[in-house]
């Protein structure tokens, strides 16, 4: 009868010493984030097929997990819904005619429709941030889940460059406070891009650019000429993109060089008029451990930005971006509000978690659930013993009574698995002189002591 | 294009004052969690149907959300999966042609499925607590969701009966904290009920006992002895049956009053045995507003219980039970590893809010993001506006700046729709100065003050 259970493909559990981690990492994101205005708010993971859809590209729509519709689906308030001739219509028909529901697959077009539903009660600008799973019918891969989650903030309802700036710091704070060492956070604006587009001759082709820009970080600027090549850009204009993204020298000297180069391009001027307005605020900002610096080969993808971008990697380990985000003109256009200007920014928690992990910088997350584990010496002494329970636990102290008195050995072993640092024992004689021993698991040092100076020193 | 964008049914979203509410409670219970020495785990949303289907009844497996696989189901792997005849197979049939994945129901059979996979790193006694969304397909009406919290705590591996005791006064500290001030935790035992069915000669009868007696609140007398009547119970027997559980007395008198009528059912009187030993831990535990009755009424429908049993009511907002939970002797056999027996707890979050909610006991949580808003006065202050901004933000101070130089109006009313308690004045006079105006904006008063005193004054 009984199963061998296993996980779904592509999810996985999170046990106790990985949710110490991974609440450390949530909770000092979301301290920036409130102590910046932002509040949270939380979105069901279960949507409307018609709010999913059609908002990620075609292979997004094909990532989104479909629920089955409850019920009887031949036979629908007496009708049947599904025809076997409808199998020969394909899978997407079917599909439409047994799932109306999908599982979110990010949490910005949720954010979008939240905004577009409770736009009289808001007032705007607003600012939220939301850290939930995300679900995707992705190919299972190392470090790729169909779980995951993700940690983003945005402010919905205001041009101002303002938050560009406050969002370089936040990922500043959290991310030093996290116990990054040296990152850096790349800055730039798609209007740059359209800049170039422009500066080369070739404004219609700037997504053409633009995907083959995001693509220089894995296949080098040769891979990028034969990108725009294939792409059917004209020879002299992909080198003329290569020459332009190539500029090296500080941001000024960047903003300078790009400057001359967009004579002609509105747009390009706008981009560079814009960065010089976000890098003058930031000038404000509170400084911790990250770089900033303007990187001429952002692009940020397919994304549906249209002014600011920003990327975040770190220089200790290789991985990828740990954060990413940027402005859209219209984030809630396509749900019936026109002209609401959103930025915002997300943090790879997963990645950051890894990059902590590989730097052994978790040390300072304590391993056991209980600071100090009360030995059971039975009946004899069972009153002392619960009221120093109570009393650690009243001064917040994370305590626990072994629940049988079974022998020495196979309390100090439980102790010790579970990594408490702290046993604490209450025998007959203890109970009647007030003096317990306290015992320091990891020196193996042990103390007589009155239960406040046991209190006091587990405080501390 | 644009669509009016909709929920799916029976989800909901949570604005930033809910969310903060809602935080609150679970942040108590997990501070009460955490100081009795239960740790988190997290599961995945989306289990194998193998896992969760036949663990919740016919009822249960009807409820539960399947997601649709991935990929071309007409022609997996070159093979067609589903053929026009599969249709008259019927529903469950052909769902589990194209299905393979489920959401979730709730948390338990989700742990148990995590011991078995993991009980070579799990030392036993284990204590986990959980708090995630479940799914279930039910008819969305008034107050039930189709996503919902749960919030469990649960330890597996010990039949010590220091748990139950502990469970109680979790209950009683978690339920005071939050600010219930007239509660009560019922408690019972599963064994008891075993005893009433062998006193009243009808053992083979305990389930249809426990099933009736668990619809006394909604059905009353009558209506239980109606359906004892129906379930073939004889009439005798179950006169017998309401006159046991009408008995009435304290604790004690009640326990004395089973223990004579059980003379001749070994479990009954163990269950007694086990509810006097709850009791009796049950004495040392720290007490707060809870009041613990040994309910004989009690019955806990269907769960798989075998021991104790609880439910808290509050007694100023009749709203049905605000949590519940019991003892379970084979947690985890039906995934393989038999032998191991559970015993948890569950706050029902969602009722809890509807508590404090409708008493108005929510009035301690700021309505507002941030404590200040720094009014922008453009160019000409600057620099001491950022200054200030950082300053706060450095004190741990949520605190803003309007983004733009608007209007004073328009400032203000800002900060009053989004209920921010205070303004902070810095133009260029006051930048000259030093001397910045800080507004409490319920009283409209108005000081003067340096930044470091502004500080304090909001840190308070």
């Amino acid at each position: 009868m009984a199963q061998k259970p296993a996980l779904s493909k592509g999810t996985r559990d999170f046990g106790p010493l990985e949710m110490r981690r991974r609440s450390f990492i949530f909770d000092t994101i979301r301290e920036v984030f409130r102590k910046y205005g932002y509040q949270a708010i939380e979105t069901p993971a279960i949507e409307r097929l018609d709010v999913l859809l059609g908002k990620y590209g075609d292979e997004g729509d094909r990532l989104i997990f479909k629920i089955l519709n409850s019920g009887d689906f031949f036979s629908k308030r007496g009708k049947q819904v599904v025809f076997p001739e409808d199998m020969e219509k394909g899978e997407n028909h079917f599909a439409s005619l047994i799932s109306e529901k999908g599982l979110r697959y990010d949490l910005t077009v949720p954010f979008a429709r939240f905004v577009v539903m409770h736009q009289n009660d808001i007032t705007f600008p607003f600012r939220r941030y939301q850290i939930q799973p995300v679900y995707r019918a992705d190919r299972p891969q190392a470090g790729r889940y169909q779980e995951f989650y993700q940690c983003d903030a945005d402010v919905v309802g205001s041009d101002s460059l303002l938050f560009e700036a406050e969002f370089i710091a936040m990922y500043d704070e959290a991310l030093s406070t996290l116990g990054l060492e040296d990152f850096t956070i790349r800055v730039s604006n798609r209007k740059v891009l359209n800049g170039i587009a422009e500066a080369v001759g070739q404004p219609d082709r700037f997504m053409d650019i633009v995907v083959s820009i995001d693509k220089l970080d894995k296949i080098g600027k040769d891979g990028v000429a034969k990108e725009l090549a294939e792409r059917g850009l004209l020879e002299a204009a992909a080198s003329e993109v290569l020459q332009l993204i190539a500029f090296e020298g500080t941001t000024e000297e960047k903003l300078a060089f790009l400057e001359k180069a967009f004579a002609n391009s509105e747009t390009g001027k706008k981009g560079i008029a814009e960065l010089r307005e976000v890098f003058g605020l930031y000038q404000f900002m509170p400084r911790f451990k990250g770089k900033v610096e303007f990187d001429l080969t952002l692009a940020r993808g397919l994304g549906y930005y249209t002014g600011f971008i920003t990327e975040v990697v770190s220089n200790e380990v290789s991985i990828g971006s740990i954060g990413g985000g940027g402005r859209y003109d219209d984030l809630t256009g396509v749900f019936g509000r026109e002209g609401l200007s959103g930025v915002g920014i997300s943090f790879g928690a997963a990645r950051i978690y890894d990059v902590l992990e590989k730097l052994d910088r978790f040390q300072h997350i304590s391993p056991a659930a209980s600071k100090v584990l009360l030995i059971n010496f039975g009946e004899g002494s069972r009153k002392a013993t619960m009221e120093m329970l109570s009393q650690l636990r009243k001064a917040g102290i994370a305590a626990e009574l072994y629940p049988e008195d079974a022998k020495m050995k196979k309390q100090f072993s439980y102790a010790d698995k579970n990594a408490i640092p702290y046993t604490l024992m209450i025998g007959e004689t203890e109970a009647e002189s007030g003096l317990y021993q306290l015992k320091n698991m990891s020196s193996g040092e042990q103390e007589s002591m009155r239960p406040e100076a046991i209190v006091k020193a587990l405080e501390a």
